[in-house]
């Protein structure tokens, strides 16, 4: 499958890298197309991976996964424009983090609003299905560096392509099915933006590594 | 042990009822000493149960459990004063939701304040532990309902009263010691409260019921 990455950062490069490996065609797509970044990683892979601006690996891709801080996405997004992800499926991972004057992390906004439906409203035209964004990236790629069962949040507003995002990811990383809990539409996006706030609490003052998720334990 | 809940609501009840029945005395305040709600539930539980205003439920409790809702605990609070909880511990269990506009369940605030954080700066010589806000009142007495592991949340800026407060939970309701997992001072209440959103969606949306929890899962 052909891919296109938006994002050069560690989300980016796990997930292209990832993506190559396994055999697919992976476009990483930066302000310029010159990137550095972009460059090297493209080069250290071989033939299978390109550097691009963010519009020609949104172009490129069959798939498209937004991977820049989630602060900066929709400028991304606005140089790629409607048209070269017109009808397609387009992955949003981020969450839009920032940090508050006392240093701590909080984010942008949320609550009544979040990345995902900003990026839904900015795009009519795209299947915005939003997943990952609660796992580190390590995690995203390798499920099983976390024992037993766990849980992905998935939603969006078309069906169709939540059932071939959930497929992707069992796919290319081994997500169990059955694992991929889909929240509905993309206002659920709010939710799973908002666990990052514990999410950071627990890597940084708890565990002290990022290699961790959540379970729901359902009970009677 | 003499316990004060404030709120007269499902989840004071809940608390409430179950305290009496293990054998503590409780005191259950709300607005008015004339609380028919409250009323009721003293006289159907025998002589440890009483009503009584927030004012003096807090004062009776050598702890005090803040059980309003979360949009109404600061005046609640209010009404109580500084000197009737000086020193206790006030364990607050509610997150400060609301209905927005269209219907669906917001925080009436959050991300960058949250509501244990007001409750100890409004009441700086109170030590307020946040605890129990990420279970429905069904789970947060009877654990068990939900089967195997899975984890509470405690944070607060007193080592020693989120100490006590674990062993209350266990001893109160039978939570494991190892599940309850201490994120720091209060301001972690930013990231418990913020799970609101996501649990809505899972009980409403996907689950169907409220009776289910989190587990943190660890890998390497």
């Amino acid at each position: 499958m052909k891919i296109g990455i938006l994002g050069t950062g560690m989300v980016g490069n796990a997930l292209g890298t990832k993506l190559v490996q396994i055999g697919h065609e992976v476009t990483m797509g930066s302000r310029s197309a010159n990137n550095e970044t972009a460059r090297k990683w493209a080069s250290s892979l071989g033939e299978r991976a390109r550097s691009a601006t963010f519009r020609d690996a949104a172009a490129f891709g069959e798939v498209v996964i937004s991977c820049t801080g989630g602060m900066h996405s929709m400028d991304a997004l606005e140089s790629v424009g409607a048209d070269p992800i017109r009808g397609k499926i387009l992955i949003d991972v981020s969450n839009p983090l920032q940090q508050d004057k006392d240093g701590s992390v909080i984010l942008g906004f949320c609550n009544t609003e979040s990345l995902g439906e900003r990026i839904q409203r900015a795009l009519p035209q795209t299947r915005v299905v939003k997943a990952l964004n609660t796992v580190n990236c390590d995690i995203m790629i390798e499920p099983s560096r976390v024992p037993g069962d766990h849980n992905l949040f998935i939603c969006g507003n078309d069906p169709a392509a939540k059932k071939q995002v959930t497929e992707c990811l069992s796919d290319w990383f081994g997500w169990k099915i059955d694992n991929i809990i889909d929240l509905g539409d993309i206002t659920a996006a709010r939710g799973t933006e908002m666990m990052m706030p514990l999410w950071m609490r627990l890597f940084q003052g708890v565990i002290g590594h990022p290699h961790f998720n959540w379970q729901i334990v359902r009970g009677q």
